[in-house]
């Protein structure tokens, strides 16, 4: 945006939403729940870890670990860095994150990719038949060019479609690859296993011809598997990522209905009882690790079996995300660019704006999805996504 | 939306945008435009009224007129209520102006209408040409209808297009016709001229069976002329309103850069000085008047000479609106739907989701343009209308 002014319009103020009150409830819940029923943790590692804290912080049993609340927070309270910098190999382009304004990175995770044909039909909503198909290593370069052409792209992110013409394992390297050889914006690493995460961190030490030991150059997207649990494949790329001093996203996505309590408030105590965990692991792992609080519920609808991407509820819970981590001091993961339309349309639109315009409002530290999601995320528009990352300048 | 709560998002902690400094900043700006600018009242009544108050808070030189700002904001804060009931016909469909929800209302002055072709296409964005025409009153009545039927339209609005198949003054009295015959929920009067104001009382006077005075049923849209300046007609149709006690949206609509500042906070400072003199004079023709507190900015391109709708910069306008507002206890007018979008696609969707979602989230009174705003508000477009009505219904 043309900021002609004296003001920062992405104040922290600007982040009311809830009421305090509400919150202190939300947080009794998640207490509640971290107390009574607890979390499982499915790798022996983080067993071992909470097993080696003191009973009253965390009590083992089985897979299962019960908390304090309260001394989670005050973990991640004195521990977790409120910002900090995320590096590129070309340091005018590393980022801080959680300074006020947000990074945007492209879609994560689509299967497809869907192009424009050349029809001849230029203009406006009946331009061009798409084409797509199931996303390649040369689609995937393709998009990665693009997100480093693109100026309000900061981040290049991961994943931007599923390569489905190597192993997986592979594939994951090319994709690495791609980001190091057609950017030097900072990423966001693979976790596709403990060794893919750690392949990263090597090809990227690498390239910087240094050890990149507790400097942070690559995100690491770490979600728990909600009900209360956190799966063994996230755990061990948290811990690689950890061990070598790298950033991670701890996030809890949730579908109000199938994965978490259909209401809003119950998914939010649910999904930070979630988070609270994995984002302490970090610390206690090794304490100062630069940690982003994710929480983001969308409605499940039972009749689809389908999650309604863009429902307006979901742009609350981006809201009250920011208003919990708030209370931990950390930089929050925000949600741009998410729709459920099947074509590029009016539906894709303002889906979207309204996913991106919250994110903003609500001070989202790091976007994610913010260019090229289509078809609840099945799909990237490769029109889609060159079109939202030349709106997102008018956001930065 | 399903509100699954015993929360109410549309608290009044959701309005923090600029800091109070900044605020004050405005207002002191604001404050200095009516000290040594003044405002011009170009119409006979208001400039006797301006003489008949104390020469410290109104000094009239001509059809100048110099303010003290803060004896203007005590006049408004002790006089103007902080909401009023709008009443409909149907006492079922009154809607309360200021009590933290929205009323979404339709596109407001709109030349033509566009309907999509029966082509056979159905689906997605390839869906049907469009045909649109110069806007008839079939075509009125045709809208007036559609707003009725539409759950979340709380407000059947006025000026859905423009009659062009009848003379003007006789196209507002069957616009007005329209909306008694065609629904019972309350509506927008016309203000072509103060006869046709009163022509709008009378018809609904009649309709009630009982004299409305003091009883506001009709809003009025009341604009300043900016650069500082109200003309005779909108002050006059003002005046008819307010003697018959009903209420009015009094309201600045800058284009930065051709009308005001190009910077937003000098815009906003001389739209608050505009707004600031209109809501004052509401009070001094008839103190306790119901009126909403208008303030809309906007970039002007100078290349294409044509304001840009939908632009970032215009959400801030309508979070400032609603926090300058706050200043005088007042209930405020946002926009939704706006978009520069030429055809029903992407771009509309996602400019009209960022202004839907921000006058939600700044918690607007009264939302205009909430349905079928097209190509910069020339054209509303019949499919969008309705689509964007069913879409309402989640902010509602």
């Amino acid at each position: 945006m043309q900021n002609t002014l004296d003001i920062n319009f992405n104040s922290p103020a600007n982040t009311t939403w809830l009421s305090e009150d509400t919150l202190d409830k939300i947080e009794s819940y998640t207490d509640r729940i971290l107390q009574e029923v607890g979390i499982l943790f499915e790798e022996e590692s983080a067993l071992k870890l909470w097993k080696s804290v003191d009973n009253k912080i965390a009590r083992v049993e089985g897979e299962r670990v019960y908390f304090d609340g309260e001394a989670l927070r005050d973990i991640i309270r004195t521990s977790a860095p409120q910002h900090f910098t995320l590096h590129a190999r070309n340091p005018d382009k590393s980022t801080v994150i959680g300074n006020g304004s947000t990074v945007f990175a492209p879609i994560y995770g689509a299967p497809k990719v869907q192009y424009i044909a050349k029809t001849g039909v230029k203009t406006g909503a009946d331009a061009g038949q798409r084409t797509s198909n199931l996303g390649t290593l040369d689609d995937y370069r393709h998009l990665v060019s693009l997100a480093h052409d693109a100026e309000a792209l900061q981040n290049t992110g991961f994943m931007l479609c599923v390569v489905h013409d190597h192993e997986q394992e592979e594939a994951h390297e090319y994709m690495l690859q791609a980001h190091l050889e057609l950017s030097d914006k900072p990423f966001i690493n693979s976790i596709l296993s403990p060794a893919s995460t750690a392949k990263g961190i090597e090809l990227l030490s690498s390239e910087v011809r240094t050890s990149i030991k507790d400097k942070p150059y690559l995100l690491h997207l770490i979600n728990s598997t909600p009900p209360l649990r956190f799966q063994v494949n996230p755990l061990s790329c948290l811990k690689v990522a950890v061990e070598n001093g790298q950033a991670c996203i701890i996030t809890a996505y949730l579908m109000m209905g199938a994965m978490s309590p259909v209401t809003i408030l119950g998914a939010m105590a649910q999904g930070y009882a979630e988070v609270l965990t994995g984002i302490t692991l970090t610390q206690l792992y090794k304490p100062g690790t630069s940690v982003l609080f994710g929480l983001y519920s969308i409605p499940f609808s039972m009749k689809r079996m389908l999650p309604t991407f863009g429902d307006p509820l979901s742009m609350h819970t981006q809201a009250i995300c920011r208003q919990l981590a708030n209370r931990l001091n950390l930089p929050t993961l925000g949600y741009g660019g998410k729709s459920s339309a099947k074509v590029d349309d009016f539906q894709a639109g303002f889906e979207a704006g309204m996913a991106t315009l919250t994110a903003y409002h609500q001070q989202s530290d790091f976007t994610m999805h913010a260019a090229g999601w289509l078809e609840s995320g099945r799909c990237v528009d490769v029109e889609k996504f060159k079109r939202e990352a030349e709106l997102l300048k008018a956001l930065v």
